[in-house]
Order: C-alpha cells, then sequence, then structure tokens
C-alpha cells in the first residue's frame, strides 16, 4: 500500500511516499518560491530518488485546509490531477490536524496554530501520544489574543506545544504563557504528517472531483465587498 | 550562514539546507537503492528545489561514522568534492550524535542505536532536552545484548528513547525493558540533523582533505583476515 502526501498550505512545501507502514522518501523546502512552479518538479524528483512511479501509488493524501488561499488550491489541484489521471481516490486531511502529528511519540497537547495574518491564526488542539493523535477542537480562525484566552480550556495537565507557521507568533505574543515552541525542524507542515494523518482516515476517501478547500474564512477580496455591502 | 548537512551512512539517504536558524530544505529516501548514484542529484534537486545555488553554501556538514563502510565512503567523498570545489571547510558529525538531535525538544535519553549487523550495534547515549544535546557516552560498537545490560547506567530518570536504524532490533530483543521506540519519521538517519548537529562543532571545522570516516570496527574483510592470521 503507498500514499502520496502532499502539502502546499504556506510558504513550506512537500511531497513524501509512505509505503507499509514507514516514509520511503520526503522532499521538503521552506523558502518562499511559487508552489505552482515547484511541487510538480518536487513529486517528479521524489519518485525518481525512491525508484517508484505514480502508477504504483494506491491513494493520494492531501492537505485541504485551512491556509494560503492559492497554496490549497495548487496543491489541491495537482493531486486532483493525479489521482484523475490514474483512476485512484484521494485522502483529505485538515492541515492543523496533519501539524499535530509531526509530534506523534510525544505525550502532549498540540495546539496548532496557522498564520492567518491581521494576529489570526487557524488553529485546533489534538491530544498527542506514542502512538495517536486525538482531535480536541475544530478547526478555528481566532485572534492570537482569544486563543490564549482559551488555552485555560485545552489544557489537561499534559505540556502544550505550539507547532505550525503561526507557532512562533504566538509564543512571542504570550509572554509568561507557560507554552512550549515545538522545534523548528517539527514545527512546519510536512508532508510526511500528511501520509500519517490520511492513515486512520482512509475510510474517507474521495473521488478527486470531490475534493476542496477548506477555507474557514472567505477570501479577504469577499471580506472586504461584503463590509462595502455592509456599509451601503 | 548556510549549511549543507548530508547523510548516507546507512540505507535512508538525505541532503539537507540550513540557513539562518531554519532548515530551508529536505531531501529524504529511505529505500535501497545507491547512494552513488542517487545522493549528487538530490543535492541538485535540493539547491533547484530552494532556488540556491551550492557556491551559497558557507560550510559542508556530514555525517563521518559510524555506519556502512561503502555508504559513509560515499557521503564524503561527495562533500570532499564540493567543498573543494568551492573553497569551503567542513565540519564532520558523528552519526549517532546526529540521530539524537532527530529527538531535540523532547526531555529524554536518546539511546542512538544503528544495526552494524550480526547481532551488533554502534550505539552511544545522549541527554536530549528543550534545545541541546549532551553526550552521554562515546561511539561504540557493543552486542544487542551488552547494550541492554549497560541501560541501567544510561538511565537518569528521564524517558528512554531508541532511535536509529538498529533501533527496532534492540526494542524487539529487549522485552520489557521499558524503552520507548522514537517514531518512525523520527527514527532515521537526517540530514536536517547532520545540520543541527553541526551548529555546535563549528568550530572543528576542518578542511576537505582532512575529512575522514569512523568506523569503530575494522571492515568485515579485514577481520576475516586477521583472524585467519590469528589461526595460523
Amino acid at each position: 500500500m503507498m500514499i502520496l502526501g502532499m502539502d502546499t498550505s504556506a510558504v513550506a512545501a512537500s511531497a513524501a511516499l509512505w509505503e507499509n507502514g514507514r516514509i520511503i522518501g520526503e522532499h521538503f523546502v521552506n523558502v518562499k518560491l511559487t508552489h505552482s512552479q515547484t511541487i510538480l518538479p518536487m513529486v517528479q524528483n521524489l519518485f525518481t530518488a525512491c525508484g517508484k512511479d505514480i502508477t504504483q501509488v494506491d491513494e493520494f493524501a492531501v492537505s485541504t485546509g485551512p491556509g494560503s488561499f492559492t497554496g490549497l488550491r495548487i496543491g489541491i489541484s495537482a493531486v486532483k490531477g493525479m489521482a484523475f489521471g490514474t483512476k485512484k481516490r484521494c485522502i483529505p486531511v485538515s492541515t492543523l490536524e496533519a501539524l499535530a502529528y509531526n509530534l506523534i511519540g510525544q505525550e502532549c497537547v498540540a495546539v496548532a496554530a496557522m498564520d492567518a495574518r491581521c494576529q489570526q491564526v487557524y488553529t485546533a488542539a489534538f491530544q498527542v501520544s506514542r502512538e495517536s493523535v486525538q482531535r480536541l477542537s475544530e478547526d478555528r480562525a481566532l485572534s492570537v489574543q482569544a486563543l490564549r484566552e482559551q488555552l485555560d480550556e485545552i489544557s489537561s495537565g499534559l505540556p502544550l506545544i505550539l507547532v505550525g507557521d503561526g507557532a512562533e507568533l504566538c509564543y512571542n505574543s504570550w509572554e509568561g504563557s507557560g507554552v512550549v515552541l515545538a522545534p523548528e525542524h517539527l514545527r512546519f507542515q510536512r508532508a510526511s504528517a500528511v501520509c500519517m494523518a490520511a492513515l486512520p482516515r482512509r475510510g474517507l476517501c474521495v473521488e478527486p472531483a470531490l475534493l476542496a478547500p477548506e477555507y474557514l474564512r472567505l477570501p479577504q477580496a469577499q471580506r472586504e465587498l461584503l463590509q462595502k455591502q455592509n456599509k451601503a
């Protein structure tokens, strides 16, 4: 059984191959480059480096949001195309849930936080153990301040670890919160974690046509339009 | 400041770019392919994916052993060539010490174990904390059984976590040891960890000509020759 996982939800981009219980390859970059230009060559190089072929993939997993509007569409479109072309199905994964899988192996509460700009974060909390990840709250868009005020509800005696590209923003805003920052190499969206998060969701496989982004908020242009209409 | 890290010490192979406090890219594979054919294309693809160039690298870090005799020579030769060609220096890193860096962020003792065949492992222990790794024992070749017998000396109240491509071998042989297996995505040699392990060793930079493998044991052919000579 082979899964190709992909994440292009923010600045970092990555692709990973999972086969029979093992990550057999992962290509990860965390630089401001255009995902639409980089992601497919990255997937091609990953297959070559692993000596594998796209026809060997059984299921395609992708983080479907929350995240950058353009970034999510690039990843989802690429996966739709590959799955449609090879007549395979797709596993949509919450970007925040995948982030929690970066911390698997530690007994903690993962506070996943992605930078949603304007001092807001996309966030959800997960109880992480040696072998599993359990969701504690739904994916939401919150201000950094509002998330801090909700930490007490999340806390359960376990260490709280901030993970995601909004983790540092929260950490720096919350002086004395006692919350810990995930180490840099586990802080960002990773396709290997998308593969791991996809495994218990294999029953939720969909046809490529049904794969859709989960934005949580309207795009900025639509928010501004609504604001104007409400004022009028 | 940019560091290129590389690991080809065993079955897995990887290259990573570290720049100013961040892993900006990592290409990792864990399949039985010939490193001499795969590692340089992997490095080239990593540079392309990150929009960087070899001339921007300030220092080259590589795991110099213990590990596979051929694997180590491939990685070291590749790094020697790149550093010599760009007139830069190299940071040799113990493969076992780099493995401990996979676990950075957790408060634990990392028992790094690489499969040395014949029920032996290359091993060393490290105290790992949120931000640092401290060596507790020298790199050694030990039988799986002998390592188990030394666990009591290593233990310090912190959880013992087995990491490395020999971790599963030890874990499966040590029923009821209480030792934990590192999660699969952090278990194997990673070039990102080589970069992290290189950072506090920058003062130990060497000219490429001085980079040399640390085998810990003689190659099998030499061991057999010595055995024959002793019998004669």
